[in-house]
C-alpha cells in the first residue's frame, strides 16, 4: 500500500468489517491468465475466510489450477461533494484487502464447520433446520488462509467522528434481510 | 458462466447497474502472480470504463506489466431467511463482471473527458468549478476497453415483481452524497 495515512492500524477495525459484511470478492487467476472477479458470500473467522460454491465451475477450477487468491471486502461511506474544484470532492470508505491461499475443504467436519459459520453470520436469529446429507455432497467449503491482509479508509479530511460515522454507515450500506416473498 | 438461468439478457439492465454503481472492483495480477483485487470509483461510457488513480501505485505497475484486466460492479439486494432448512436460504443479487484491458490515457483531451465523466456521474447537478492544470499534471486516467461483459442474477425463486426489487434496492445499497462537513 502506497498511503500509509490511509492505513488501518486497528485490526478490531478490520475484525469488524469482515464479519459485518455480507459481501466479498474472490480474486483469481483465469484459464487464459486474466485475473477473474467474482462476489460471494462468505464468514470470517480467525483469520480463515469460508464461502461455498458448486462442486464444478470456474472458481474451483481456477482454485485447483493456482490457489493463490485475493479476497477484498469494502464499504463504501458516503460521496463527499467538491466545492471549489473537482480535486476537493472525495469519496469516504473502508476496505480490507487479503492475500491468502485457498483450499477445498475435504473434511467433513470442517465443511460442517464452514457451512454453519456462514448460516450464523447471515441468520443469528437461526431456525433453518439442519442441512440435508444430499445436499451437503453437492456443495463444496473452500477456505482461504489469510497471509496477508490490509486495512484502508478515507473518512474525510479531517476524519469523521466515529458517530457521524456511524449514522452514515447506518443509512449507507445496511445488508438487508428478509423473510422468503 | 455456469448456470445460465442466472444470466442478465437485458442489456440495459447491464448498462443500468454500470452507470448507477458508485464503487466497482479491478482486478489485476500482481509482480508475485496473485491476483490482486481494489475497489474504486469509476464511470461507464459507451463500452469503456474509466478511471482515475495516483501516476503511481501497484495498481499502475500491474496494468503497465499486463493489462488485461476484470472489473466487477455487484448490488446486493437481500438475504432471503432459511426457513425448512439451510439450502433454502439464498441471496439476491446482480453483478456484472468485465474482462478487458486497460489503458493509461496520454491523451490530454481524453484525460479531461474520462475527468468529466467521472464528476457528470457523482455530482451531476455540477457546481464543483474547473479542472486545476496542476492537478492533471499528477493525475492518471486510466481507460478499460471491454472485451466481454456478463450480467448475473438471482432475483429469488419466483423472480422479485419489479416493483418490490425497487423498493429492496431503494432500502439496499444506494449510495449517499453529503456536503463537505
Amino acid at each position: 500500500m502506497r498511503k500509509s495515512n490511509k492505513e488501518i492500524k486497528d485490526q478490531e477495525v478490520i475484525r469488524e468489517l469482515l464479519e459485518t459484511a455480507h459481501v466479498g470478492r474472490l480474486g483469481t487467476v483465469a484459464a487464459d491468465g486474466y485475473p477473474m472477479v467474482k462476489p460471494l458470500n462468505f464468514a470470517y473467522s480467525n483469520g480463515k475466510i469460508y464461502f461455498h460454491s458448486a462442486k464444478e465451475g470456474e472458481k474451483i477450477e481456477d482454485i485447483r489450477r493456482d490457489n493463490r487468491v485475493c479476497f477484498e471486502v469494502d464499504l463504501p461511506i458516503a460521496f463527499v461533494k467538491g466545492t471549489d474544484n473537482p480535486c476537493s470532492a472525495e469519496y469516504l470508505y473502508r476496505s480490507v484487502i487479503i492475500k491468502g491461499r485457498a483450499h477445498i475443504v475435504e473434511d467433513a467436519q470442517e465443511k460442517a464447520f464452514g457451512l454453519r459459520l456462514l448460516m450464523e453470520k447471515y441468520q443469528p436469529e437461526a431456525g433453518y433446520g439442519e442441512f440435508p446429507e444430499g445436499k451437503l455432497a453437492i456443495t463444496s467449503v473452500v477456505r482461504i488462509d489469510v497471509e496477508e491482509i490490509n486495512g484502508k479508509e478515507d473518512l474525510g479530511k479531517d476524519n469523521l467522528k466515529e458517530s457521524a460515522l456511524k449514522a452514515l454507515r447506518d443509512k449507507a450500506n445496511l445488508p438487508i434481510v428478509i423473510k422468503p416473498i
